[in-house]
């Protein structure tokens, strides 16, 4: 395609401004840099950012209407994401718009609300190494890949993590510390694709390890939009008969 | 089991009220009455009912903590529900409450809540007849069935009908309109089944019919709570290691 | 990609050689030959075609491995494709070559391996018109479409077709008669990816229409080999302890 | 109901004769002997054996007529199993028998056949322990367990399991060498449910263990035979029109 596919990175922002807080040396230009910066120098894509503290949390309705994926990082201030923003990206995603949720961003407002479910998880903050090991090879997400994904420091996130049954499960977690974890599952909500990616606790660097920038990309040209019908609602005439 | 299956039938029991509506002389007691004088005529069932104009909507905590199984009608009202009580009905789903969604239920709160999209759908009141086939014959909500259900006279819905796919998808109804439709659809929210049937529109017997009947009970079943582990959520030590 | 998708139509070319069947007229360069035209016209697919009376039925090994996207029609022959040619079917499909299952394809020896049941249906030569509805509007399976392709004139399949449950369900069918199919259904089996499409009765231009051309044109690029990781099966050393 | 369920346990008993082989004093009845003392004790359940080495693999006709549920475990004979036993028994499963297969069983002709898959895995024979933690707790396999089950000493089997994704995931196990399995499959092949269960090397005493026992329990009744609609297949007259 000659035009490129549009992102738009969200984050919180907050970690990595405060100076005390690890998030602050890992990703000095936020999260949303990292992996603006990466996205961005992919051939066929282009990237901008957007954070909780702009006007908007930076998603005036203009903005959506030029996202075709949205990727979304959040841990601390769900609940100051603004619910009017939460419905108009709901709208968004259903008319097509790709939505790529990060880790923590398990708890925001939008993947609950497009789940249906808590979205509820166990978690720890220790010592644990995490495996990905893909499951579906045949998936585009797994593009590229190796059969496993290791990740020397991670948050652990263990199951049951309630989630509506994936379309489609991609990798599987396991963790040293003895749990697992569905850390990537597909989802149709609409006519918007929507993938849930676990790793990335803001302690870490884990959005500089070149497999999980792989898989975040794989996953936006996945969510891209496709040009499909779309659906007339409400009362129709027949197709057949008088 | 000794214990019967606790279903509590709500309806929004507005149309059957007007005197001027069909619903009032087909429906003397209501869809609710209808449907709970069926449900608890079944061998190791229990109903009761509850409607909209009743205090709390007729599903105070203590009501919802006696269901096992909710069935749910709601159509020109569902703004009326109050979300407070929609949200008790949700986490009460995701606890495994099971919840059967009956015909122009697909627009109440409860269940775009629970699917995280529009609900939206195609619909015509004209002179349509339905046919639903049985998709899936294996599924325990197809029990005692034959090919397909033939209703002379019903509202006619079509796809697109904006939901997730289905876990399991029971039914497909043809409509001589010339439209088909997802008309049994199996979902899993938390610990909580849900099923959607589509037939059942106010202005004609359709809840009278014994295969529609069959189909709503054997949902009941199905839908039943089990009695598997209750997930602990939150931060968790290791199961490993030191 | 500067490298086309490289596409083998293989059809049982049995019918049209019949000098009395309509099928010599519709398509006096066979089935293969209508679907290589427009296939190897699209942009970045290259097309071949394959059929059964050829040696190996024009299946050699290094033909399968030349082909990432396989279409398969057949009608009148099944029993009489080489069980060692399905099993190399399947083993290429297993290992990342996509397949296009159409219309009579349903029972042929390679889709009923792939799917482990028996893929009967109903059937009907008669007067039938058939329209397909789009279920699954996000699926680039859709894309370039309105919301129904409508066919004149059509062999009618009707439920219950005896398959697996699709992972995607695309189009559902309407006929006439009064019955419904799930026309369009995706698979995947190992690293391939499978997609059955149920018109094209051999009777009917059908492969003339220009959207069930576009179907047939998306279906094969969703199901072109992805380069996911190539599976490790066996006995393994562990990756943690000593 | 009044009838018991019928369950088949088959085996193919080789390793349990072997007078060296751990199994013989772990099994000294077999593994089928444990299987059915423990369900034929379980209420409303009624079981029976059959081995490879009986005639038709004590698989006759009359035998898989008068079984509801077929328990399926097999290791080092998998191609001794007669094809035509394996096409009768598939044919039992499309008409409505349940399926459970068991650990290694994986292998059988019947799985892979019934999945159309290569059904290959990721194995050791170590020093693992494993952890099946329950990702689908509404499932009424689950029913009657905690979070998970832990396995002191346990073969490994690792993904990538070449399987078609499952119609329910119930179980993924984690293993302490660094591997993680999708151990409880569930899937729908004609009128049969087919659960694959993971656990159940012949060297461990693992078919003693209270809560695999109680896995098994619940997949046969989750696997009993629904009364619904007997598929007609074949031409059929329209349902419409003149």
């Amino acid at each position: 395609m000659s035009t490129p596919l549009r992102v738009t990175v969200w984050n919180e922002y907050r970690h990595e401004r405060s100076s005390t807080h690890p998030a602050s040396t890992i990703y000095p230009h936020g999260i949303h840099g990292a992996l603006a910066d990466y996205l961005g120098a992919q051939p066929g894509l282009a990237a901008r950012t957007a954070t909780l503290d702009e006007p908007q949390h930076g998603l005036a309705e203009e903005v959506l209407a030029q996202t075709d994926v949205l990727t979304w990082w959040g841990h601390a201030a769900h609940d100051q994401v603004d619910d009017a923003i939460v419905a108009r990206v709901q709208a968004r995603v259903l008319d097509g718009m790709g939505l790529i949720v990060l880790h923590s961003g398990h708890f925001s407002k939008i993947f609950k609300r497009l789940m249906g479910t808590s979205c509820d998880l166990k978690w720890r903050e220790g010592h644990d190494s995490e495996r990905l090991w893909v499951i579906d090879p045949a998936h585009p997400i797994a593009a590229g890949l190796g059969e496993c994904i290791e990740i020397a420091h991670e948050e652990m996130y263990g199951e049951r993590f309630d989630i509506p049954a994936p379309e489609a499960l991609v990798f599987v977690s396991w963790f040293s510390g003895g749990e697992v974890f569905r850390s990537g599952c597909c989802y149709t909500r609409g006519r918007g694709k929507i993938f849930y990616f676990r790793p990335g606790h803001e302690s870490f660097p884990t959005y500089f390890n070149p497999e999980v920038l792989r898989v975040i990309a794989n996953a936006v040209r996945w969510a891209a939009p496709t040009d499909g019908p779309q659906p007339v609602f409400g009362n129709v005439p027949p197709r057949e008969g008088s």
